[in-house]
């Protein structure tokens, strides 16, 4: 059985290359066709738009950067989800707010389809390695049916629970991981101007009760003040600015998340979007 | 020869054990007698005042709660510094802010003595077990002169630099811990807003990237909402407060710091003072 | 002419109230029909529907609480600009949030219409009394051709700029006013744990230079700590949640206002969302 | 009876220098000496120490931009509390934090003497036109008994409360001050933002319900980006800093105030320090 691809970006294509190393038939959908190039020289179908790779599949999965994106290629004129044959199956692997993909879910579902959300908690490198944690919501059967394609693309599968959970846990994630590097960024500018070294700094406190394991990773970004993008600050603010929005719907309070989503406006603001987001730290110190 | 052990509070009564445990005789001063019981049953001698453990040491810690009861047994009337034979040293393990520990340090050489700051990181079992960590500001050869007798009651000794770095170091060990509960509190408060139950939240996030040591120590509190202090939520915001002022004295803005530290005084006001500072989660569950 | 008038709640009631006093007739429209009794019983012909309304009238007056209301009225099944005849005058006062106001007027010009956004300044008894000030977007001479209306419901007419300034001028009226409530609330409550009495400190602070008009009139509901709503909280909040998101869509970092924002939170999370927004200091004082 | 005044700067001298035109024999004191030129060549005594003012006087005027200066002329190696004749009236009116203010009050009444805290609100302008206005901390007779003196000297007298109040008052006052500059600043920001002109949005925001007079009186600095320093942003952020040490030592919550005290930090960090406080809108424009 063939298995639909649409979305080939930094980690779309990366995710597929390993569905089609474990032997799996893909048809793939890109906007930019060229970055499938690599795909189709190992095998795999270009289809000239999403309903195309829906024509030839029962399992599609998605992999795009904005709810704008996955809605135009599910529902818009030439959406894959309208020519779908009946109870295929919806993977979304994009990172978007819960309360959209709840929607999908329930537009998926009316048209008789299932669907489930399984965002991916790491970036480029896990993503090539087939290292990638998939957080994931939808009904157990679906969960189990395509635990072996997840298996193939990560190294771990949480089923969080019902249809928008995997979102809602990915938010989550996210959120927490913004914050801690500008709380770990605070500790380090604090510190330093108290004439401790960046070294000592980083050292002493990655090995201490705090050290949380991807501070580790941006140990060296922060030192050398190399910041190549893994995870580009203008995203990791839109992930606060969508858990911020959320809280606001469910009604909770979080005042850090306000003033850290914040720190990272401003430091857009004096050009840092591109940049990784471990950033936050060059902004801090001014 | 005798080692002065001053404060014998759920921390120093730990310590002193440990160094008595390993050989050392021990002086002992505590404003509260009763507390030396144990150690004078186990051989320690018990001195009447500060001054008294001067008389017949030549190093002496101190392990108190607040930089005026640090002054007071220092440079009080009854102060054990103008007692000491020229040239020793002293230890002082609280935790206290760097401008504090500078000035204790400049008095201290002014007299003839040495001075070395060596607050610990770790609370109640570490001490009990001999697990702290001492986070070490002084001159390297008085730093080598300790390192047997901090290796008896931790189990690493950084030497961050010079005077004060030590308190420097532990500042900004504890204002990251009291960012990153509250970030975590935060992350739990909106995933548990969105119907995730807090046993899959806590078990994705703790096994997850930003999953700081200290926090699975935590889960247990969080989940059965047992706050019972092993830190209290009243100290931690003591020591945001201490590291917010350091940070005006330094010239840096920590906007993340300010209003974490402002969630935890709206704990403290809300009755939260003694429990354990990671009850912040239960102040915004509201 | 008739004038159309869609949403009679605590406004628009007396807003419609007033057109009616100066001689106009109106065709008005309320979910609830019963708060039309009154405009009825004065002469007021009641619309079974929005639709209703545009049978009649070439110029429609909206006054709704929401987007969503606003929406619905507008273009969903009853809505009233499909009927419209061309080249007819939507005027919008509600309060929503200026994208929302971009759309619906694009959408209005689309089908041939014209469009004046026209939300206003002022509560219950300024509406009373045609004393509200109107902030108005729209072309000139549209704006002119309503001015001797919105002089019979306000005193002052101010002419923004074009399509959806005067909703982006009320909503950054109303922030400013959200954000000063607080930061008096806390010149209080500081001013009061040092035992100036609250009414010393009202009488200095309103008769000095940081003293709001709008303080003035809050004054009374902060020493009786009588707040009923003329501003319900909720509301205040939820404006202050629109201006953070078009905060967000314009790329401009306002640490203030999100911090503030999340004390408006917290204080709809204390049960404070139905009392009046100056309530936020009752909250402050814990 | 000559009236003592020490500290000559800005705003002393012509404080000073409205006591002299009203008939008052002046022995005056700063520690550059030349400051009291006019003063001397109007009449004025120039006393060569703080000590040689109290040799001639039972009544002293201080008005000093630190508490450390303030503790020196009064307490220090030549102050003039220890020489002045018993039960003479010391008047303090240089902006310190209230706990300061209470130590000076203790030391003084120690020492026989009476005490008045009178710190002022206005700058430049009128502290030249004798349009100041004091708010006072004190016994009710020394208050009266000086009143006639700063009617001089100001436009309005506010008799807050005991000892240490004035000053409470004033830390309050300056507080709110800056509070509202921000928010009236993020105001701007985000209304510039939308396409609104400065101009359109000061006219319309300084004739509303949140128009602040000292608002008014910024607007032509905040058009025309002419940040002449009036009253200097790190001023205004210390006083802030004194605000967040006073309400964590009164227990009270105040998470507007932190973050907007970051601004300014950040404002100051940006090369902002010796700019007037209202160029935080122009580090928010970034």
């Amino acid at each position: 059985m063939k298995i639909g691809f649409i979305g080939l970006g930094i980690m779309g294509s990366r995710m597929a290359a390993n569905l089609q190393k474990a032997g799996h038939e893909l048809v793939v959908y890109n906007r930019t066709a060229s970055k499938a190039d690599e795909l189709v020289a190992n095998g795999a179908q270009l289809a000239s738009s999403p309903e195309e790779v829906a024509q030839q599949c029962r399992l599609v999965f998605t992999m795009l950067s904005t709810p704008d994106a996955v809605e135009e290629v599910a529902t818009g004129p030439q959406g894959f989800l309208k020519v779908l044959p009946g109870n295929s199956l919806w993977v979304d692997c994009s990172t978007v707010n819960p309360s959209f993909t709840a929607r999908m879910a329930q537009i998926a579902l009316k048209m008789g389809h299932r669907f489930v959300d399984a965002p991916v908690s790491g970036s480029l490198m896990p993503a090539q390695n087939g290292q990638l944690i998939f957080l994931v919501g939808g009904e157990a059967k679906d969960v189990e049916e395509i635990r072996p394609l997840l298996d193939v693309m990560g190294k771990a599968v949480t089923h969080v629970g019902g249809h928008g959970q995997g979102a809602s846990m990915k938010m989550t994630v996210n959120m927490l991981m913004g914050h801690v590097m500008a709380a770990f960024s605070e500790a380090l500018t604090l510190g330093s101007s108290l004439g401790i070294s960046e070294e000592v700094l980083c050292q002493t406190l990655l090995s201490g009760p705090a050290a949380a394991p991807f501070l580790k990773l941006k140990e060296n970004k922060l030192l050398t003040r190399d910041f190549s993008p893994e995870f580009p600050l203008e995203w990791m603010h839109k992930d606060l600015h969508l858990a911020s929005v959320t809280a606001y719907e469910q009604g909770v309070a979080l005042p850090g998340l306000q003033t850290v989503k914040e720190l990272y406006a401003q430091a857009k603001q004096n050009g840092l979007a591109d940049q990784d987001f471990s950033s936050i730290y060059s902004f801090l110190k001014g």
